[in-house]
């Protein structure tokens, strides 16, 4: 699970780590907000209607879901449960909100990266150069920005990306490792036995 | 703190570590058993008496000691300290029962790495090349080898070395994964809230 605020170079850096490894998929959000001139349905979101948005939810189908400006956004189920069945590793790009709800339905193990702007003046600026709008909008971006940082510390890791390059290999590092974890190589026990008994 | 049978590889992987990560510093052992040639005081063991052995058991200096085949070994606990304080990371090279006793005795978070050979062939051919003697001693060695792998199950990560350079690649991926953890970047919390707040 990765969040980040706006800016801080998230959607680039999970985009790198799924073109590379090919055990990892992205878990695509659905939502109810109109689609965006180049957003495709079914890459960048499912885009539904309210009313099958609603159906969705009461039917059991989300992970999570949430209201944020007046859209709903939700984590269908089925798509994660499928893959981490054939033993994929699931890549939710979520914020804070959602995150937290994950962390209380997903029932296997999370792991949660945070990644950070280098500085407050950097943000801005990679804020300023992303809007399309004028100052009152950067400055709205900032405020959402900064909230979201502050749940950093709900987070296992924390990632500074100074630069794209090394952050992407910090974050590989961490997948890596987390997958490295021994109670997560559910194979080994059976090659242990096979190399310690003899008889 | 890496652990794993003779003939894993584990000397070589850690050499390797040590050799390119300059935050990284080896805990070497004390130890009553006799200097073999080759070996230098102060690099693989520091080579004491056994009056001073237990003079500094007594004393407090080890994190753990312990006995085996009439020979004592212990952690000396201020270079541990020491490096600790100034930032630094500390590389215990030690086996399944020093393991368990550190687990207890050292304050700060250890995280616990065990080597697996590929193989039980390929273990046994690794400690043929390296006995110096007939198919007894590698027999028991084989069996010291069983000993240690079966207390593999104790420890976080599990890493099996089937060759050199990915198994080192494996391993520093855990350590820079394990120093991203939000909870050991202890100068994080200043800089977010340099992002953060504006004022």
């Amino acid at each position: 699970m990765v969040s980040s605020p706006s800016g801080a170079g998230k959607t680039t850096l999970c985009n790198r780590l799924l073109k590379t490894d090919k055990d990892l998929r992205l878990s695509i959000s659905a939502t109810t907000r109109p689609r965006r001139p180049g957003e495709v349905h079914g890459e960048d979101y499912y885009f539904v209607s309210e009313d099958e948005f609603f159906r969705m939810r009461d039917n059991n189908e989300f992970l999570e879901s949430a209201e944020v400006f007046d859209h709903c956004y939700g984590t269908p189920r089925e798509p994660v449960e499928k893959a981490l069945a054939v033993g994929k590793d699931i890549l939710f790009d979520i914020d804070w909100q959602g995150a937290q709800q994950l962390g209380e339905t997903v029932p296997t193990d999370l792991v949660k990266v945070f990644i950070l702007p280098p500085s407050r003046a950097e943000l801005e600026s990679r804020l300023k150069k992303r809007a399309r709008d004028p100052d009152d909008v950067v400055a709205l971006r900032m405020a959402k920005a900064e909230s979201e940082i502050s749940h950093w510390a709900e987070y296992d890791y924390a990632v500074v990306n100074y630069n794209l390059d090394e952050a992407e290999q910090l974050m590989r590092c961490i997948l890596v490792a987390e997958r490295l974890k021994r109670t997560r190589q559910t194979g080994l026990s059976d090659a242990v036995s096979n190399i310690i008994s003899h008889n």
